[in-house]
């Protein structure tokens, strides 16, 4: 445990050490930017899926659409069918809802009412001082009309604490620069248990290790919207034709030094998504040592798209089959939206019942 | 109609005229801050009392109590007192909560989460214009620390939005300086409409042409927090004690001028209290024709303490009735709330139906 910074757990094995002696409940969550691409997959999925294998910890998996919807006003649809998506990609990765809690944000509007109460702890400058918030807001700023941000985008640092408190969550997986997140979330807490008697759980970020996976491009971190992502529900074509475009060592004429290789696109994902960690070693020393036994960037590409080919193909299937019964899709949503609904509103009048707020009139 | 400003109703006969070929919806409220006084009697009670008696007009009266819990957040229970006595003070003037709705805000959390959706389409610049929350803001600011300012407080103009949206509320009884936050309600309803397909009524603000009450000091609208107030539950003695403080004409010992008597605040209470119009222009004349038949400050000010004890002894009567039996108070509030949130919840299925945000899942 980093003892300087108690709210920080330093990666995964460090969290498995904690919950061997206590049972922990873990929230994560992604918006719905559309269907999953191999960054999601490294950055996040992985993990995931790793997390549903330690015993004691419960894992509630969000999908923030309330966000999203701000953004869409005019093509609601759009998040629809991207919330759709994911459930299907959470799935066919092997998510199991049956371990784990799928939430959509908005069949859950518990979410919206506890969010409502959690703006009355927060105060308007330690909002405005979240790093993210300050970044997006200049971003927005630039553009030529400020008047894009809504009072919603305003309130979504204190919306996030409620996505982490309404399921009383623990463990919070985030990158460094989402540290912020996480320090806002427990003082907002903090304050609402001293000032109302709560009991409410201070949340800790787990830190993630893994560095965010570059897109086909070498250069940004896999984006849908920078065209440089592999969708995990890509066919084969698909793949081929974006291994094609992929980066290579453009000085791959002379004998090259091991750093080109390690820049190399092509060797990234192949590091990555290749099981066999000998046979790569085998194949970069095939190519920059060169002669006798050279291979060039368009053998390694077929390498790739065989190794992607394989490592989506099983996810593609389940994909298939899913779109076929989106009754299953359906199902767990509404089911896991009816659970953990009762669990919310148990939440929600605990706090109410503390804050004296009389109970409901129905 | 004031064709200038069609969103603008010009006082209660207006509504009248416009109400015989129409029915409609109106929303009014007030903010939990302790017993009521006559002020709140005289620029609103009545009023009300009026609306009850035309035929075509729904009330909705409501409590307004998140804010207020979000400044009392150290002391609750306060809130809590607050909102029975003022259903108390409701039914002791003889507001019919079979004939209107009585809602506290608070147990009905579907205002939290329509807030929470209207935010999405108010913009933060149209937000920090309103001019009340500039007000307060700089208020605020200037104490010594500006960490007072919540985020909640920020949301109070789009909340309040979705105070008159909840019932449709088509009418909003309100002073001229409130005619922005009508305005507001109605640029963010109408955006509500055009982007997703609803057709909820655009409200109109019913300007109220009664000045406001000015308390017993004679210079600042009556206000418990300015220790300038008689409330409608004040016994006799403390009516006596008040009246007996009451600011009276200071150059009274010459012949007095029309003018003097129109600023003498016993009489601006009498003009108002008091039946019988003709008996107040005798006195008047007495009091500034002064002999042979003259009358002084203190005769007049034993006509007031009887006139507003007449007129506060049945409220009184009915108080002491009711704080006997706060079951009746109890059953008013729970049963209103359990009605009214079957009609919010209908709005709130048709408002997420057209932004296409699923079903809930329960």
């Amino acid at each position: 445990m980093n003892t300087q910074k108690p709210h920080i757990i330093d990666g995964i094995n460090e969290l498995k050490q904690i919950s061997e002696w206590k049972t922990m409940t873990c929230l994560t969550g992604m918006r719905p930017t559309g269907k999953l691409h191999l960054g999601h997959y490294v950055g996040a999925l992985k993990n995931w899926i790793e997390m549903e294998k330690i015993p004691n910890i419960r894992n509630y998996f969000l999908i923030a659409d309330y966000q999203a919807l701000g953004d869409y006003l005019d093509d609601p649809e759009k998040i629809r069918q991207s919330v759709k998506d994911i459930v299907i990609d959470w799935l066919s990765v092997g998510l199991d809802p049956k371990k784990s809690c799928f939430i959509v944000q908005s069949y859950v509007p518990e979410f919206a009412e506890l969010a409502f109460y959690l703006n009355m702890f927060a105060t308007y400058s330690e909002v405005m001082r979240n790093p993210t918030l300050k970044d997006e807001i200049a971003k927005i700023e630039k553009r030529e009309s400020n008047n894009g941000i809504s009072i919603g985008f305003i309130n979504y640092p204190v919306s996030q604490v409620a996505d982490i408190l309404l399921p009383r969550g623990e463990i919070v997986p985030v990158w460094e620069d989402q540290i912020p997140h996480i320090e806002l979330a427990r003082k907002i807490i903090d304050r609402v248990n001293k000032k109302t008697g709560t009991d409410f759980p201070l949340p800790k970020a787990l830190l993630s290790d893994i560095p965010r996976l570059t897109g086909i491009d070498g250069k940004e971190k896999m984006s849908k919207s920078l065209w440089n992502a592999i969708m995990i529900s890509d066919s084969l074509p698909e793949i081929r034709k974006k291994v094609q475009k992929m980066y290579t060592d453009p000085n791959k004429t002379s004998v090259e030094s091991e750093w080109n290789v390690e820049n190399h696109v092509v060797f990234m994902y192949l590091d990555i998504f290749y099981e066999d960690k000998e046979y790569i070693r085998n194949l970069k020393k095939r190519y920059t040592e060169g002669w006798p036994d050279s291979i060039g960037d368009g053998e390694l590409k077929q390498i790739l798209v065989a190794t992607l080919d394989a490592f989506i193909s099983p996810i593609r299937e389940k994909r298939t089959y899913y779109e076929a019964h989106l009754e299953i899709i359906k199902e767990v949503i509404d089911s896991w939206a009816t659970r953990f609904r009762t669990e919310a509103k148990e939440l929600l009048l605990e706090l109410r019942a503390k804050m004296k707020i009389a109970d409901y009139g129905a």
